[in-house]
């Protein structure tokens, strides 16, 4: 009998890193697709900071991921059988697939179909998936950044800093990456092409940051939070926008973190400050993909993945590297 | 020779409640208007919660206030000598002139002729003044209360609160104050109309708070902020609204206060937060002064004022009650 290997949530994190008795590697049968289902072989699947959050009982914007249920997962891969009117076999797709070797879904919420010669299977789970349409619409929806502003945008060589980054430079900004660490900061600057980028691993950040920014900082994008907010928000010019879409620095702490000290500039500065979470758009994704695609194309979109070997049983292993900076680009696991 | 009296800063406080040695009141000549001036003599002069940020030295959205500078505050008077061509003797004008028995001024920025015909003159640097701009433009412009929305305001029965939630009432929401003990509360919500208002000097305020909002708050008008921003955000609706006007719970701290603890929230609730300074809306104060006035004048708004007397010696001792939760209304000091 033909089987699927899925990674299954088995118990709860405690508080502080992931540990490997809370997902368990496990063989269930395969199923065959139902009427207007589909099944598809899943060849990459992605790997976000966002899944810390999606694994603990708490409120949040998506229910947690049950105890024995498949992790919940960005994938992409192609269909296998179909019987389903709008997917055939071989079609290239992603979607929330989950943490498995393959996935039977009816093709809804948003199972998306990919372009393979536009682009490698993996980069539409990486730069042209929801890290890149995260970037598109945080940074331009949110941020609002017009030209010759300063934008500033934390884990600057990761998979959502790296796209905001290079939108920012696209709409005639100046832009400014936080990142750890003089590997990933030259990255940043010489291979992505940021004005500037500090190290938030050297002393005296503050002062750094100041250099980079000689006339203040208008847009924040925001995903690490901590310390490196705390940095920027007094840097911050008067009605400056800031989004949050993450804030990797607090998930994995043992005890609530504390807020941001330098919370009294979003009063004295009147900031803007927003959540966001990249499915609010979901129905302008199209328009993200026809952007970032042609950016891409143009070679004014650089993109990289991190791809890892190992297949599913690394699962745990490899989204812990997004938590302590040990992933170069886009963290993708390879099934 | 006359002479004006004044309360000018002496030294800047040290972290804490501001001590009587940080104020003296000093007599100075009385000058007469130059060409295009007008001399104002002061009847009232407000005491606002900003204050204290006036007097640091740090960066803030106005400049700290001098040593040896006459304070800054928002004043109402008459106009007693003019060489202005836009005021003659006898009008009642309002405006930042300042914590003294006598201004001296070109009329800008900003010196507002008021109707005493219309409202008493203490009535225009209260709720028809500063503190019910702020209202309106930060609950109407930043807030964007929508009919049945669920609108919390902390600071419920004072100057800026108070008007706020009877704003909100007059827009169709569920207006919910946030004050501090029974009397307080009790005068939101019987002789101001709001819907509930929870004393947050009670046990257990998460819980009261979400009885009074069984569907979840909307938008925050949040003039306190630490412990009480802290149990309003995780309670806070997805896409809600939160304008900052005020941190008053910080302004006293010996030692930086922290931010909020569940800041987080903005991010899963994607919430919307703003600070807001009512000066950025100077060019439309007299929409908010048509407004409110034409409310106040139906019935619908109901202001109090609670006026101080004592004079300009008085100053430090009246200014105090504002951060100890001593005053009821809108605190005035008259001269």
């Amino acid at each position: 009998m033909p089987t699927n290997l899925q990674v299954q949530l088995a118990k709860r994190p405690p508080p502080g890193m992931i540990t490997h008795d809370c997902f368990a590697v496990r063989e269930v049968p395969l199923a065959d697709p139902g009427d207007g289902e589909v099944r598809v072989k899943i060849a990459y699947v992605s790997l976000d900071p966002a899944m810390r959050g999606w694994v603990n009982d708490t409120r949040s914007y998506v229910p947690p991921v049950g105890i024995g249920e498949v992790m919940r997962a960005y994938s992409v891969g192609r269909v296998e059988a179909s019987r389903h009117p709008d997917f055939k076999v071989g079609d290239a797709v992603q979607g929330l697939l989950g943490a498995q070797q393959y996935a039977v879904t009816k093709g809804s919420p948003r199972l998306v179909k990919v372009d393979e010669t536009k682009a490698p299977l993996e980069r539409w789970v990486g730069g042209l998936g929801m890290p890149g349409w995260t970037a598109y619409f945080g940074l331009l929806e949110v941020g609002q950044p017009q030209p010759g502003e300063t934008v500033v945008v934390s884990a600057a060589s990761g998979a959502v800093g790296s796209i905001v980054g290079q939108i920012a430079k696209i709409k005639g900004c100046r832009a400014v990456g936080i990142a750890g660490g003089p590997e990933k900061c030259a990255f940043v600057t010489d291979t992505l092409g940021f004005d500037a980028c500090v190290d938030y691993k050297a002393p005296d950040l503050e002062a750094a940051l100041k250099r980079a920014c000689p006339d203040g900082i208008d847009v924040n994008f925001e995903n690490v939070g901590g310390d490196i907010l705390d940095t920027v928000l007094p840097q911050m010019n008067v009605f400056g926008r800031i989004a949050i879409c993450g804030l990797i620095s607090a998930y994995n702490a043992t005890s609530p973190p504390p807020g941001p000290r330098n919370f009294r500039a979003i009063l004295t500065q009147r900031l803007r400050m927003r959540g966001l979470i990249v499915t609010d758009w979901s129905n302008r994704v199209p328009e993200a993909i026809r952007d970032l695609g042609a950016w891409h194309a143009e070679g004014r979109l650089k993109i990289r993945e991190d791809v890892r070997k190992g297949g599913l049983p690394a699962f745990v292993d490899t989204l812990n590297l997004l938590y302590t900076g040990g992933n170069n680009g886009k963290l993708i696991l390879e099934v």
